[in-house]
């Protein structure tokens, strides 16, 4: 389909500089042109964007969607009781069609805030699939695995289950599915299950996404059972491929930094977790300064409490410049950079998060008429330390429309609301109140 | 005026339990009944809030209003070229009317967030009381002085400038209108300015908003020049009375905080500011381990990009469940109460901030439908970790309906947001294209 998105303000996301009144021409899912359409471009359809700026999709690279079903269901509690107490016991009530529910209601927050892709680990992950095929979103999917040997099934899952899963979906959607082989981590999975989960990646043509060095602890115990870090133990195992997604990396040496730069691995950054459930804030100035690529994520809203990337972008900032004693760290290029076209790199679909012509058309509109933006010195600081989910009017994705004038278009809200709400009152063992919608 | 809310739930801010379906009653700018309405109430007006939350409206301890003018003017800059390349130089071209114009748009972009009353500290005084007194909104209000000497003259003002806007604006609105003695900082005002401002302050029975102990420099020229800390050397000054408002209170020592313990002095907290200019964290915990009261505060919006008071209160949990390691730390309803009651006790509303019968009817109604609230297992942190300033929909202050179904009843938004932003673009000597509204 041929759309022009008329009359926005463009923003220069290394120069932060300001085209204003410009027009973006899309085709076949790509941008044909930004400025003026090209001669003799008949658009099928318009979509006036003036008052609004552009920028590319936002990319949220680690998640666990589902987890939308137990967000609030733990607050204020040390680690070990908010994991233990609360989560894995709501977990255990999980049924399969619960997946489905609680990634619709995570893709309805994520399109409201801007984000067009997201990478997701949990299970039952052909319903989190559906989601993303219908929701018209991108994503990179891996089916969780851990266990205790290689044959162990948890969470409905073998390892023929998560294989045929990563095989089954693979580029589907159009290509707006890409998929990953997801075992939980190196202290979840036994060196066997993680040497077998490489070969399959590297057969299938996949990436591994997989939680990394998340605490002196697993370094600690790394150190004692395979007589190396974390990174170093996947490394000898040959996970440290290019593309492969490791989140959270946070204790980490020097040394690990190195491998992680060379091997073209991908950092999932997601402080709010960090925070919340008082883990160590990552270094991310370390990680970036060594080479590592690395993208930003909310993690699962059980520990986040939600999916905006643009309060992660906020935080990641305001943390770096509060930890390194310097106001000008972490620049707002930077910022941008990692949460658009680093985190699409991160999920495998390099070269799009830009708008430029013969990118994917995945867009972001947003007004900027609102106080909080006002004045306009610059809209780059307005988009970071400003900015609300409810600014983003339409989203579009490989040139689909997804979210128009605040309406979700590929989802029907009020339903996936009041089911998922209904399904988590059953996972916890509580009455609650149906969802009441506010009738203003 | 009689005025009936109808149909809200309401959140008890200590045991975090969530009452269904309840009226509350207000007359003559009071909570008459929570509940159900008292037998013969007959309201002249219902404002029906089906699907809303109730909680008392935030306030906002610390703030410089007119300042939105230069916010998004120096982005990321180390501090000192923050201040002397930008702000300043913006601030040098700053006229009285411009004042106005500065603290109209942030108390529209205030109201929008639940912020009900806000503690400034800035120049032409007199501009912001007429804000407040048009708008509907609290504030404690102090013109700032800072100079070298007793009679010296900045920013329009003399100490006798200073004291008269103190005295003529004294419970001014209704009573909505507090006012201060706001000497700069003691770096910035010499022994017998801060002398002369104690004295004062003591005459017309009016608080005093200070800049205290902001980093290690000061103290260390503070112990070169006085002998002792900021903290002991304002209060050898006279200036340490109960119910002084001392901003941030970030190098601080026992012996300081018992000493702002026992005077029962109020500590307002801007952790965004903190970051964001990369200052030290002030040591929150120790603060009210040892007695002090603390509100949260924006600071002003050239240094914090925002006057959003959730944030404020989200960044305040996340980083003392960070710093201090412990995810058990700064829970939801100590994060409630430094940003309503204690926030209100700060500007000298005692007693406000809070849902009960006979308190002022300062009242936040948020919907809470919304896909980032859903499931709600758990309404406090949705307020405190998931909300957005758009999911509010209602505010009332002192019992006067201010904003309505979204709509800013007392203020001018369309206007205010041109006129502040012709206003910056001329301040910083740029063109800037005006305000472009859109119109979905």
């Amino acid at each position: 389909m041929k759309l022009l998105i008329d009359h926005v303000d463009l923003l220069d996301l290394e120069t932060l500089e300001v085209e204003a009144d410009v027009a973006i021409a899309v085709e076949e899912g790509r941008i044909a042109a930004l400025g003026r359409a090209p001669d003799g471009f008949e658009p099928e359809r318009r979509l006036d964007a003036a008052g609004c700026l552009a920028l590319p999709g936002f990319y949220n690279a680690h998640c666990h969607s589902p987890m939308t079903l137990v967000r609030g269901w733990a607050e204020d509690l040390p680690f070990d009781r908010w994991l233990n107490e609360r989560i894995w016991v709501a977990e255990s009530a999980l049924e399969e069609e619960d997946v489905y529910w609680g990634a619709a209601l995570a893709a309805c927050e994520m399109l409201r805030a801007g984000v067009v892709g997201f990478a997701d680990h949990y299970f039952w992950m052909d319903q989190v699939a559906r989601v993303v095929e219908e929701s018209g979103m991108k994503a990179l999917l891996g089916w969780c695995l851990f266990g205790t040997g290689p044959e162990h099934e948890v969470g409905g899952a073998s390892f023929d289950t998560v294989r045929s899963f990563a095989e089954r979906w693979r580029l589907a959607a159009g290509g707006r599915i890409r998929t990953a082989l997801a075992p939980h981590s190196p202290y979840m999975c036994p060196p066997e299950l993680l040497r077998r989960m490489a070969r399959a990646a590297g057969q299938l043509g996949v990436p591994v996404h997989i939680h990394l060095a998340e605490s002196d602890e697993q370094v600690q115990r790394s150190r004692e059972q395979h007589g190396v870090s974390p990174v170093a133990h996947i490394a000898a195992l040959g996970l440290l491929e290019p593309g492969l997604l490791a989140a959270h990396c946070i204790a980490v040496d020097e040394r690990d930094l190195e491998l992680l730069a060379r091997e073209g691995v991908f950092v999932a950054h997601t402080p709010k977790t960090y925070m919340k459930l008082a883990m160590r804030m990552a270094p991310l100035a370390r990680q970036l300064d060594a080479g590592v690529r690395v993208a930003l994520g909310s993690d699962g809203p059980a520990s986040s409490g939600d999916l905006n990337l643009l309060e992660v972008m906020r935080l990641t900032g305001l943390l770096q410049k509060l930890e390194r004693g310097d106001a000008s760290a972490a620049p707002l290029s930077t910022l941008l950079r990692l949460a658009t076209v680093e985190g699409a790199a991160a999920l495998g679909f390099e070269g799009a998060g830009r708008l430029a012509a013969g990118a994917p058309a995945d867009i972001v509109l947003m007004r900027t008429d609102r106080p909080h933006w006002i004045p306009r010195h610059n809209l780059a600081a307005g988009v970071v330390y400003a900015s609300h989910p409810s600014d983003i009017v339409h989203v579009i994705v490989d040139g689909q429309v997804v979210l128009e004038g605040g309406r979700l278009l590929t989802l029907d809200e009020e339903r996936i609301r009041a089911e998922a709400e209904r399904r988590a009152s059953r996972m916890v063992g509580a009455k609650m109140s149906q969802v009441r919608t506010y009738r203003g």
